[in-house]
């Protein structure tokens, strides 16, 4: 017997209550009844995402948002600017090129961080780019952006600001309107705990305007479809309504605990994990650490990729190790979602003991009691 | 948001897979189906009791059971052994008085232990005693009776062995046949891994001798009634139907995992959290302590009944606190059925940070490290 404990950046674990939710029996979506469960979700999407417009929920991953986000805004020979630090700006990079978008890189070190005049510079310098693509938290490096210092920047200009803030809606501050973020898209798998199946994309008027004169070829992607439809309570096809009904009840949770304590308990679980791994003489990899994941690198002389083996298989815990380039040299430890005190606990926990199994000179006890001075609530 | 951690001797956390069974819908209860289930939750029970008789299954907590065996057992007039080191050796006393049958007691004191010759010399000194009644896991005190022990003992005399293993069945090693137990007891929400309201009875040939002379009045509670009934595999009253859906499911999973291990596994959480209690500086407060719970005194200064509290409130974790006269002396916690490696690390965890909160001289991450000296699993 091993229990199981997911602690990748994605899926996240799904709480009881929304899991209970997902398993009631299936509301055909014409009716009265789940135009209702559609308008709460509505308000809760918008109170999340802290925007006064429609953010619309599509059945697909995060990644049939994004492609929203390029074929919807862009047309043929259009030019658009994206960020590429890992493994999610390279997607953008990779679906605007499969739309034949031409594509002007900043390109990041893995682990660093773009900053706004970067951005600016660039789009001062081309002012035919007609979008900056970013990624909120930049999940493969355990980056957060300055999402906040670069809409100050692109307002300027004419060019629109995209989002990715799959990994980072619910875990890292995101002001939609505030910052005047014009699109914004995100999945379901993380800081919504509900399971992978639902994207979700918001858009300002500056971007509408791009979406009317986009000509790129759509159909289920349509974003005008899905604006129509939901001006109705409606979805253009079938929605996945199981997730729906989980959605409504996570949405809840969500508004129950307030976004600013949900966003506080992320901060102190990040830093918790933080000051766990450096109890322990590693070292963080992000520059700009995100509060959704700790990215840490592996220690000197061991195999990266035995450590988030040895998470699944020995202690039955899943962790993320390094994407791409970054395997073996990193692992990453989600604090997302339905994540508490004794997550970070039972990570460091596990972490201590598979060092020392692995050779490193671990005092066990050492990371969790630093977790724990950050983690206790009384004093 | 707070999670939730179940960690009192019962009930106990049930595992997502027996949740899922439980919520099948209902088989009526006089279908070949049922019977199949019936069946199989049979053989399933007699491999956790180590016994070749039949398990009855009833549809009452454990204390049903424990009544069905005074009632079932024992005629007007007759004497009865109970040994009382705690609140469950104490309700054997009850249960006796209830019906009228004089109780000869040995009083123990709490925390400590009865021994075998202690069982001896009475029977010796009074042979018209009918049964002995003890307690396998005295959950009250977090002590474990040495029942191998008293059966030896009893075996030469004409009276019959009676173990509640209540909270001890799947923790702690019962070998009714091997050792020669008349009549074991159990309940469903400790070890058995599924929820209240299932009550288990096994009994020898001759105690069956003593059912058969049995005048006391039952009805719902009858054991003849309930094996007529077991022999055409069915139950005389409708069996509450879900909870046993539940047992089917976690009898596969102890059989998957092998009553072996599942006993070496409680065994080891029961070393770690006493060896992480002892690095806090803290007592044991049972001599010979069980491996279903770990009792534990309350440090001198302290108000005992505030930390059961502390962990409910602020970290989510349900443990017991004393019961009784013990209300404020001890604390307890349980590492029961469905509890692995990081439940234990929780726990500990938790005191850590509610005793150094409460003013204790604590070194946060001593006891984690000391639990985790036992539960780490390479080296």
């Amino acid at each position: 017997m091993k229990k199981q404990y997911l602690m990748a950046p994605g899926p996240t674990t799904i709480p009881e209550e929304v899991l209970a939710a997902e398993s009631y029996p299936i509301i055909h979506h014409r009716t009265p009844g789940f135009k209702k469960v559609l308008e709460e979700v509505g308000e809760g999407l918008r109170y999340v995402f802290q925007t006064q417009r429609d953010v619309y929920v599509h059945a697909s991953s995060g990644t049939g948002a994004m492609e929203m986000a390029v074929c919807n805004l862009l047309s043929k020979g259009d030019k658009a600017l994206v960020v590429q630090g890992g493994k999610f700006g390279e997607r953008w990079a990779e679906i605007c090129q499969a739309y034949g978008i031409e594509v002007v890189s900043i390109d990041i070190p893995y682990g660093d961080v773009v900053t706004p005049s970067m951005i600016g510079e660039t789009l001062k310098g081309d002012t035919s780019i007609k979008a900056v693509y970013t990624t909120h938290c930049e999940t493969s490096t355990g980056v957060v952006t300055d999402i906040e210092g670069i809409a100050e920047v692109v307002r300027d200009h004419s060019a629109v600001l995209v989002v990715d803030a799959i990994s980072g809606l619910g875990a890292e501050p995101l002001k939609t309107d505030e910052w005047g973020i014009d699109v914004v898209v995100a999945g379901s798998q993380k800081g919504l705990m509900i399971p992978p199946g639902l994207s979700f994309i918001s858009l300002s008027e500056k971007a509408w305007e791009l979406v009317k004169m986009s000509d790129l070829p759509k159909y289920y992607l349509s974003l005008m479809a899905l604006k129509e439809s939901w001006s109705k309570i409606d979805t253009p096809y079938t929605p996945a309504v199981s997730l729906i009904m989980a959605l409504q009840k996570s949405l809840e949770m969500i508004k129950k605990e307030g976004l600013e304590n949900v966003l506080s308990r992320h901060a102190r679980l990040a830093q918790a994990t933080r000051e766990g791994i450096l109890a322990l003489d590693l070292e963080l990899f992000a520059k700009r650490p995100a509060n959704n994941c700790t990215a840490v690198k592996v220690p000197e002389g061991i195999d990266g990729k035995v450590i988030p083996k040895r998470f699944r298989d020995e202690y039955g815990i899943t962790i993320a190790g390094g994407q791409g380039s970054m395997k073996g040299k990193i692992f990453r430890i989600a604090h997302l979602g339905y994540a508490d005190t004794f997550d970070v606990v039972v990570a460091i926990s596990a972490l201590e003991m598979i060092l020392l199994d692995l050779g490193c000179p671990i005092e066990l006890g050492k990371g969790v009691g630093a977790a724990e001075r950050v983690l206790r609530l009384g004093g």
